[in-house]
């Protein structure tokens, strides 16, 4: 049977790219157009699995998606690291002087503002979607309009890129999670987790946690406090941590579970930086 | 002599709010419209002070900020935390059935898309800041137009709020810093500071830095990783602590200035959540 697999944004976006690194072009997609969207096509059952962007290099944490995945308890079993490329891209035959505008999702042409100051002609106009955008030149056979979408959608569309890489700041690495609603039968492959605990403002107590994985030889490669706004002084921590041996970070889990309130693993697999 | 004092966005906006909350009404501003124009005007002397947000509670944390402060050797001075409110306003008289367009910064609209979906006669149009429509609608004698902005633009110029409280996430609390380029003189009365520091990605490093902390009596009230974009493996992290006694602080301090890398104060300052 076919996985569907809910993305965030459409067909030929960098979620799907994603998607399909995962589980090959065999898969049937569900294109949300926000992420609470997502997540509701995992908690109604129309969604097998979901692909979410958690972090990026120029923003930091995604904190509305850590938080969907806290509250709704889904289940990361996948990780990717994308470098985010933005490409100019229209029908085939058509040259930079031909676009009279573009197209795309505010935040793509506000990555993308340092190449349009050179290139005046063409209309900024703003739309739902990035990849959505190059879907519908290429179906409405639409002359002089330019889509800002990642190569994957000139692929699939039979686009030609006008202009590659036209985003300002080159190096944006964006880390992709998997997540699905079931709880994973254990897999002694894994060697990331990321964990979520409570700890009151009381001095040391994360020292404390954070030696007990050092102890049980766990890396950490992500750290993040949140204030839990409901209690002043309490403070939520994600964390992320790598492995070489699974029965130590079992270890680790069994302590942490005694010392920390709130104590939840949002998900182990595989370490999806080389 | 007058402070000169730049702010993000315009007259009548949070920063503004924040300005006048440091240093009273007797203040020059200098409205930046991005935060690089805000730092530019610190390092070229046009400014003595700059008023930046550098987090908040619905989106964390705002790297690019942090990085701003980082790279340009700034001095955070002070802190508050502001809860963000947006109120809809217009010339005094108008009803919510007069207003024909609102015109707002896209991120305002976004955040009180809720309430517009049960206002649909009303237009959304984007604009450049929030607080510079109000001063329009009032300069200009606008009617029928409607801006988002803080309570503070109603107040400076004369309008009269339609509606408070439009913002579909109500709990949204802000952390607001002070910052200059000079070294400020040292002063025992501050109770907080903001780190830096670099770590190798070295099992229980970061465990060892926060084992000094809490020998020193530090208190934790944030912590984040990032990771150097150009040296893998190697981390950033931006920590910052409460203390009572200062000369536990200058001990700390002391004792990582050893321990870890590129260690930076960014700052020392008063405590801004009471």
């Amino acid at each position: 049977m076919k996985k569907i697999i809910a993305i965030q944004g459409a067909e030929g976006s960098n979620h799907h790219k994603v998607a399909r690194d995962f589980y090959g072009e065999d898969i049937q997609l569900i294109e949300c157009m926000s992420f609470d969207t997502l997540v509701g096509s995992l908690l109604d059952k129309s969604a097998n699995l979901g692909v979410m962007a958690l972090e990026n290099t120029i923003a930091g944490s995604i904190i509305p998606n850590y938080a969907l995945i806290d509250n709704n308890n889904l289940h990361i079993i996948g990780e990717e690291y994308l470098n985010i490329h933005h490409h100019l891209m229209a029908l085939k035959g058509q040259k930079i002087e031909d676009i009279k505008e573009v197209w795309s999702h505010p935040m793509a042409l506000l990555q993308c503002k340092e190449f349009f100051k050179n290139h005046t002609h063409i209309k900024l106009v703003e739309d739902v979607d990035t990849a959505e955008v190059a879907k519908r030149i290429a179906k409405e056979n639409l002359k002089g309009i330019a889509a800002i979408a990642p190569k994957i959608a000139a692929e699939i569309f039979h686009l030609a890129i006008i202009e590659d890489e036209i985003q300002t700041i080159k190096d944006n690495s964006t880390r992709f999670v998997i997540v699905q609603t079931n709880e994973p039968s254990i897999n002694k492959e894994v060697n990331k987790a990321s964990l979520k605990f409570q700890l009151n403002h009381k001095r040391g107590s994360l020292a404390a946690i954070l030696n007990v994985l050092s102890d049980c030889k766990m890396n950490l490669t992500k750290i993040q406090s949140l204030p839990v706004i409901e209690t002043p002084w309490k403070y939520s921590f994600f964390v992320d941590v790598t492995f070489d041996d699974y029965k130590e970070y079992q270890k680790a889990k069994a302590i942490i579970e005694i010392m920390a309130e709130e104590f939840k693993i949002l998900g182990t697999y595989k370490n999806g930086r080389i």
